[in-house]
């Protein structure tokens, strides 16, 4: 199946994800749809980690959590079962990866607690929609992302540095990029800095830490996001005994619109 | 002391809170700063009814959590002590009021959380120099409050409807209402309902529930906003063996201005 020929609504695509018929990224599938970051932990870590979330909303925004027991994001996927419909899984024991699998229901304990993270693709087409180009989409590589030094605000086990998205913007077109992810908090929100990157520890824009090296062009301003790695690599430091993510990429397709996050 | 010769700012004042100097109600000190209510739970009811406030965000708008063991908000006030700096609390032991008390020294356990949570005292300001009249405020009674057919989203023990309080608005401001309130999400943001009570299971607007009934004049519309009432309510149907308020209208006095709780 080509992107053309897959189904258009996010429960038609999970179905087929919970079949294991569709195990591929999931950029560009049901578009306008809220695609979610997944975060599993066991329950003794899952206040700490709930609480880091709610101490840092720009790196961490989270959509939902389904608690110890339950499989079933009722708002933001009724129906939808977490083991299942995800395209691909990265299983991580004392922080190392250990396998990477289609489905949970072999690693599935009913101690874990689902975290559903907001992912920066709504408010990539938010800034489309607004006329600004997606550098990293044009040339079809992975944004760029950098280790900052800008601390989180630490939680129980949890702490570390933010890791923060660089997108090049025109100059006459900043503060617009700025209105345009305002209204979406949900999904990591305003940038968290624009122009300097040595002011955040960035030393060298064109050496991303993680993703590829986008081009800079004449007049355009490097502006940074708060970025959804930081919880993965902040939980990762932790070396928990398990921790199960979706595979960079397969995300978790939601029932909800972009549109649905937006605050004004 | 009257309130024109308190120390005007935060810090001053909770020292006065915990020297036991100043023990009343807090409305109209400190203007400008966010004031907060306090609810105070044993670590193995924290999780929950941390759930219980990401999920119900409106009702409950968390501003800081303080994790078992420590005593001081950082983010919202740093240096005070929540054993002390409130000017006066109530405890609560199996869902029955026990005791209420100037300070929690005798009370204090190392394995209580203490969760902040927004007032409605931040959005009436922005509402006022809207040139929106705050009809309570003006009787000098206390806001009219009603529970609803709107129900919460549960989380582990926690349940129950969404209680609101409810503010009548001339027809022609009610737009600008709501986009007063909605910059600020953090005290409740904007409201939930608007202009048919029995739509929301409010039967008679002029018995409330908890608070005052106040005048509705002509061509005004009943607006009605979440309100800080629901966390208490529902945590206190749980009947948790121990759990500590502020007692109505003692709020904490945070060192944080209403201002930077706006969105945008």
């Amino acid at each position: 199946m080509t992107l053309s020929t897959l189904p258009e609504t996010p429960g038609e695509l999970r179905g087929l994800m919970r079949k294991g018929e569709l195990v591929r990224p999931t950029s560009g599938m049901a578009p306008g749809h809220v695609q979610a970051n997944l975060a599993i932990l066991p329950r003794d870590l899952a206040f700490d980690f709930l609480l880091f979330c709610q101490r840092n909303p720009k790196p961490c925004p989270l959509l939902e959590v389904v608690e110890a027991g339950e499989v079933e994001p009722k708002q933001f996927a009724a129906g939808a079962d977490l083991r299942y419909d995800v395209p691909l899984y990265r299983v991580y024991q004392n922080g190392e990866m250990s396998a990477e699998i289609e489905d949970l229901g072999g690693f599935w304990r009913d101690d874990l607690v689902s975290f559903l993270l907001g992912c920066s693709f709504s408010f990539e087409t938010a800034l489309i929609r607004a006329g600004i180009e997606m550098r990293h989409i044009k040339s079809n590589t992975n944004v760029p992302m950098f280790i900052t030094n800008i601390q989180t605000t630490p939680a129980g086990a949890f702490s570390g540095p933010m890791v923060v998205s660089m997108r090049p913007i025109p100059r006459g077109k900043v503060v617009r990029a700025v209105q345009v992810t305002s209204r979406f908090p949900a999904v990591h929100g305003a940038p968290v800095h624009i122009g300097e990157p040595e002011a955040i520890g960035v030393a060298d824009l064109f050496a991303p830490d993680f993703g590829d090296p986008v081009e800079i062009k004449e007049g355009e301003v490097p502006v940074f996001w708060a970025c959804g790695v930081t919880p993965q690599s902040v939980a990762m430091s932790v070396k928990p005994p398990l921790m199960i993510t979706h595979s960079p990429g397969y995300m978790f397709i939601t029932d909800k619109k972009d549109e649905d996050l937006a605050v004004l």
